[in-house]
């Protein structure tokens, strides 16, 4: 008889920026075409982000990024200084990252396995599938579990995510193994905001549906998204120059690239985004979000072009060489850490 | 000297499936391959969705689609009963048909302005551009005004996006001038919820954050994502099957997919989605939800395998044939009116 | 156990634009966004090359678009003069058209298939796949063993494709039972030229290879491409204007486009291709010809950029939209015939 | 006024495999998702034909690889005796490969160009675009016509794409200045055949051209396209085992991967293709042949599935990774070299 095991053998493992050296091979790509002169490019911005003294930096993160084996490189930037704060989805954030962090863990998929054939028998096995990649969904559900531990023991009040994202680190904190390599635990030491706009789409969304419907018309926990672009907007307003590194579209990259806007309309005069880069497989042409140019985004005085590339390709070939290379470069070493937990909690006189 | 009026000339005018008739066409093409065939199929699964007296269907937006012209086929769904509930991004609600509910139009952009020659120009004249398509920012910033104006009206407290849209279908209930073809309104009027679970990700976010800054430490208005999760699993529970007809990915396509699983979280057993199809363009190799394939989300417990179609088109390619045929095919003629809405106040003793 | 009958079950059947009138549907795209105006506006812009009177039309094939139920458009085109000469890609011409037009079918495979996890199956019984359609490999060794015959028939010398497949063409119309909508027939019967470059790389490339292989050192027939590259630019000679309807990229494309520049090189002062519209789901980001757009093509002088239009879509889907359309509005029905056939032996003193 | 050398400034720079090792970041590739995993399991597939003494190799190249700053890379593959047949686009071979070995460079289009806003000047300037990339046409000329001078210069006969690639490579070797790192020259010197089965779809096309309309009805060259599929079926039939490293679709993907079939309509029983991997960003799902399946061709009899697999990822990021990882792996450094050039004149009684 089948059993999960079976399924379950070969983990995922993290990509680690700090032992792959793709200098020499990005600035080779510099000389040629297509996408590989693209790719240095970006990588070029990126560092000159980091060199730029004035710049906050907003990492933006969608598409299942951690669990294809980049957590090790966000955890990274995040250590080292190479980010600011960061814009994700919920399923990065939650269901991978924190859930990696509870001690669960990635698995390889069989490649026959990408056909779907066996996706009944998955379900059987409580085995969640990401195309070549499986979760073991009974840990799935100790992670969901803990979110709504965590927001039964909160005071009852509208949140946002990143003060409940910043409840995760604490609780991480509290443990007694710290996890390894966690972009919420790390970002939780260094005092960076994880923002993740669409908090409810994801495992803490489960939680928090569970705590809210046990608390029926009790004052209860609430995840409030108006307070996540108001924090994001005042992140942009407390920065004198910004830049986006964008993995992925969808709403991590219309949310950055809207706070240049919303903080007009808050009556402060901020620059566009003076750096973007992004990675990604859209397809430009359905108009989608997630697909359009850094220079559409410019009509809508979001980001600026002079400083801008697209790099379509896919985020496991991509960011590797992208941070890698601004991580060997070393511009980060001398970057002021802009701390903007802290900032955030002074202007609302504590969080 | 270039003005406004120079690029805003051609409107954009939405496709209206009552007055196309494309059974024959889509019959033809059920003989065929490829795209073809995949589309003839979920024209078919979306028809039989509509004769099954027990499926309630969920309607997921995401792309920019009302800008494109597909807003009054949307309306239609929703007047003549073709959709039960509708999850979406704040875009397409609040910045499209919101906006064009308030008066205002979307222009075609000329041939030339896809390469993104003029964005600067654009810039300075506060023309926004959607791949093809353009926007007068000074009524986007009145709709954002007005979203503001809404929130302020309100009582202060957590609220769904559905409960919040759903205030903006009064507000034009209350208008003089009553808008035709608007999704929000016909929605408001039929009692059908849109949740859009990234609500803050759009148009109505900056009237928030303007709403939230001004009330500074005062009791204010703020958006409850996990309402929204909660409210659309409530849907799944009084369903006794499920349909999901999704354009595009996104957040809408997880969000409602993962109802069935919170159901399971809150004790209740419900079924997988019975019927799904997707329009997308977005490419199935890079993990990210927009594409992943509906077989993989069975793996998940969200999708059931027997009536599921991917469609890898454009939406203004194949949401006129798909929805035009499932119209002329008339199954919906005695759908029972789900109201939804009316339930859902019922649960919470009142919105 | 299974058998070659438990597959090859339901039929392709090829879509009929004389019985669809998509006039009003397109009428209506035009006024939206994206693909579906794109569309649109190549559909007009296929009337207008048939509304010329001085221009002459290559329709480009590419991609596996007879066995995909487009047989019966290209022959509709053809039977009625709304194209002047054909670049095609052998298998269209050979594998798909001239197989059907020997009797034998192509098959719709079941949605299983296309994960590919029958595929050892089909390959014991001798069914080979294209994605979701079937063919009967028994049949295609018949119709490669056919083109031996023909070239076995024939004094040995080089060939243009254009001269072999006209004798296939002759091979057809000497058999008792014509073949129902074959384009190979029809082009033959209206003197049509059809051109396929790489006219080896497909079922006529294994029956000359026999016929080579069996004549050893003897005099042989040969394929000459050179020549075929000759007599397309002489048809550009002849023509006062030309259009190109390019259906994929790949070699047709970048022949047809070609010829412009080797006229030249003949000296002789002709145009660029005045019109042009090209549907493909290529990318255009790879710098592969395929996907290049027709803007491009212009800093080559090949195509002219008034008149040209990238439709972004799947054939199958496209293909019935544009050439129904221009069939119903009728443009062409005061065209003259060209038949290059006949002026290309002029010029040769015979074929 | 604008000038030719105002756009031909910076030059595309060949990637040297042989100064870059990947090793380590393509072994840390194999524990990710996606495509990075895909990627180094390809390399890894590569290595392993290299190491397999029995398995002759088949490079397949097709889209603009050459000018996109991939030559070195299969130069140092010929020189090496990493690939023992080239199956290749005549752009690749003699536009770009050739072209280069005569002298002339490719240079870096600004990011605007992309655009294509500044087509017609370059149409003007008599400069050409390859998406990103520019090349002097006037240089491209000259090259067209060194073809028609060696065609000028051969005995008039039919002339497989082989033998007539050969004699490029004797003309190269005949000048004082040798080539560096050319594909054509590279090749000659290890009698590595090179077979472009759509030989006139390019630069020799046009000089081919010219030499057939000079000679009139006098004997002439002529390309004989069924020449070359005997030839590489030969070759298939030559080997114990083959393995195909293919970059891109087209022809030369459909060509090679054909040879198996065509062995056994000779009468020969060869084994299917052992190994075989694929770069390439088309498109699964609109039934092309570019973008099927290697699992498909198994269905044809053409591919076995043990060893094979699609990586989905623009060629100037994966080839330098892929070719890299191989090269400095060294598993070639005992392999024997095929030389199937002087087999095949063995065969005929000379070339």
């Amino acid at each position: 008889m089948t059993e999960k095991t079976d399924y379950l053998k070969e983990t995922i493992r993290h990509f680690d920026i700090t032992r792959n050296n793709p200098v020499p091979l990005v600035e080779s790509m510099r000389h040629m075409a297509f996408s590989a002169r693209d790719l240095a490019r970006a990588a070029d911005i990126y560092d000159r982000m980091l060199a730029d003294k004035d710049c906050g930096i907003m990492l933006c993160l969608a598409g299942s990024l951690i669990s294809a084996g980049l957590k090790k490189v966000f955890a990274d930037l995040v250590r080292d200084n190479l980010v600011d704060v960061i814009v994700a989805t919920g399923a990065n954030i939650v269901d991978q990252d924190f859930f990696e962090a509870l001690g669960f863990l990635h698995y390889q998929a069989a490649e026959l396995l990408k056909t779907g054939i066996d996706d009944s028998k998955l379900r059987e096995l409580a085995i969640d599938r990401i195309y070549d990649t499986l979760i073991d969904e009974d840990q799935l559900r100790i992670c969901d579990d803990t979110t709504r531990k965590i927001a039964d023991s909160l005071e009852p009040r509208p949140y946002s995510s990143r003060e409940f994202i910043r409840e995760m680190g604490a609780y991480l904190d509290r443990q007694s193994n710290k996890p390894e390599d966690s972009i919420v635990y790390e970002a939780y030491r260094a005092k960076i905001p994880i923002i993740c706009p669409a908090f409810s789409d994801c495992s803490a969304g489960f939680g928090l549906v569970a705590h809210q419907a046990a608390r029926g018309s009790e004052p209860k926990v609430s995840m409030d998204s108006a307070k996540d672009f108001l924090e994001l907007t005042r992140i942009k307003m407390m920065s004198e120059q910004t830049g986006l590194f964008m993995i992925g579209g969808g709403v991590p990259k219309n949310f950055a690239q809207d706070v240049t806007v919303a903080a007009e309309i808050l009556g402060a005069e901020v620059p566009m985004h003076k750096y973007a880069i992004q990675i990604t497989v859209a397809d430009v042409r359905d108009g989608a979000l997630s697909s359009s140019t850094l220079h559409e985004a410019s009509s809508w005085g979001k980001v600026d072009t002079v400083y801008e590339q697209m790099v379509y390709a896919e985020a496991t070939l991509a960011v590797p060489l992208i941070a890698g290379y601004a991580w060997h470069k070393g511009s980060w070493k001398n970057r002021p850490r802009r701390q903007y937990n802290l900032k955030l909690d002074a202007d609302q006189g504590g969080g």
